[in-house]
């Protein structure tokens, strides 16, 4: 199977502890490196995480609070110390673009490469990346300011090829590329070989959804329904409910409750608050209601 | 003997690696905390630390270069979200403040304290910072933009009683104050006691002299005589002499030579660029010139 990993680089949220960096995470598609978020200290965490910088290409932040975006300064500079050529794109609600460009240009005098702010809207779920294997859009979410979450789909793949049957069948190599994209083949006495007979189906696409930071939002089931890994946000532990609430944020019974009704393959929850100690409780508490639920933690890298 | 004592929370250069953070130091002085520049992740570091944030008041910054200055937005943040109600003192070369407010206008609505911005010109030793204990003194050194270095200069501390002998001359509370600081004691009959029989003298005041980013500078030498720690960059080994040259940096041979002609008690090299697997060399090559060398690393906490 193609590669589709996600590497968690900081899983904290806004006050710093001595175990988790703010917000960063790498999306790995066959070897295209995308980034979510992008929190201070997130490209000590990718070097830490030997990932390569040449293979980032796109940035998406969810929002403009600082643990979210303050380590793009470094990053930046980082990358035009190394005299990068390939332009870098970062996808932002609005506003980003403004705020850096001032610091950019005092900071980096002669730039090496160009940084392209793209702005989306947050309103309405748009898709705002497209390649030939992927797709990534995003969900809007509910915070104290604009914020989307990114939901990262994977293309469907073509059939795969078996080898024996088009030796049997003496297909020719011109064909194939139909044929792995479902085309009969059609023999030179004009015989009609079923695809079925010729490929096995690839697997189904995959789907990665990164939902941070947000109030409690079952409205986002509908869009992250079946997803084979769902990143929720769970800041806070049940006892402290209603400050979730206050501050816009989740508890992880409730992120549970999300990837319950979704009925996500897995559920990854992080942005821990600094209040707690370990993140034992916030895993009761999420397990009870959906069972198949990990801690975030930094470095760590899972497939999707 | 009062506490004087240096952490180094980071002690690398501009690119980030899996060992080093970029450059950030605390001088503990009698647990007041000054912060000598702030690189990207200072706040992570000075956690792990377990320092108090509510003793930092002054934060000194040598030249604005990212990797000594990035960290200031994450810094100031939390501060704000820990509700910090006490000025922050910020001292810089020219052109900070007008970079950093309108970050941090955007990303603190409300600010719980003042952060205030104080230039200091580069091309003169000046005390920038003096209260009962300490003074700190510019160095200005030679980088690829302005940039100066600091020396902080314990004040003498007043001389000890000597118990027995105050007790001896039914010496009254209110007298010790003016023996403490040298004056004899005149007994009630008019008998003149010398003030070296009732004390002794105190330790005599210990200095730190940070010198970071510059290329290799003798003229600092006068200013950091006999210095009880100095801390100069080591960016580059001897055989890159050229490159430090030419990037305005130090090789750690440089800084011994520095050491050694400034006479100074010991000396720690930092700064370390990138391209070394590990500092081995660099260590080997400055104690060569100067045997009291040790390398730093990151929370590595000395006594001055």
């Amino acid at each position: 199977m193609e590669k589709f990993e996600l590497h968690v680089l900081g899983c904290g949220s806004a006050l710093p502890t001595t175990r988790h960096f703010p917000t960063s995470q790498i999306v790995n598609m066959r070897d295209k490196l995308f980034m979510i978020d992008c929190g201070e200290g997130t490209q000590l965490q990718f070097r830490k995480s030997r990932l390569k910088f040449s293979r980032l290409n796109h940035i998406f932040i969810s929002h403009l609070h600082g643990d979210h975006c303050f380590g793009l300064l470094g990053l930046i500079s980082t990358l035009n110390l190394l005299g990068r050529t390939a332009e870098l794109h970062i996808h932002s609600p609005r506003g980003l673009d403004k705020l850096m460009m001032p610091m950019l240009e005092f900071f980096n005098h002669h730039m090496s490469y160009k940084v392209l702010f793209h702005e989306f809207g947050t309103k309405e779920a748009t898709i705002i990346y497209e390649d030939r294997s992927l797709t990534v859009t995003t969900i809007p979410l509910r915070h104290r300011m604009p914020c989307c979450g990114f939901l990262f789909t994977e293309k469907q793949t073509p059939n795969h090829i078996i080898r024996e049957m088009i030796d049997f069948y003496q297909v020719p190599i011109y064909e194939l590329n139909r044929i792995k994209n479902g085309a009969d083949y059609i023999t030179p006495e004009g015989k009609i070989i079923a695809n079925s007979l010729l490929t096995r189906p690839s697997s189904p696409p995959r789907s990665y959804a990164y939902c941070s930071d947000t109030i409690y939002l079952p409205s986002i089931v509908e869009q992250i329904k079946g997803v084979n890994l769902l990143f929720h946000e769970a800041t806070f532990a049940t006892e402290d409910a209603p400050r979730a609430k206050e501050t816009y944020h989740t508890t992880a019974a409730q992120a549970a409750q999300i990837a319950k009704d979704a009925d996500v393959k897995k559920l990854l929850i992080g942005h821990f608050s600094a209040r707690y100690e370990d993140e034992d409780s916030l895993l009761k508490e999420a397990s009870a209601i959906f069972s198949n639920t990990q801690l975030a933690k930094e470095t760590l890298c899972i497939s999707v």
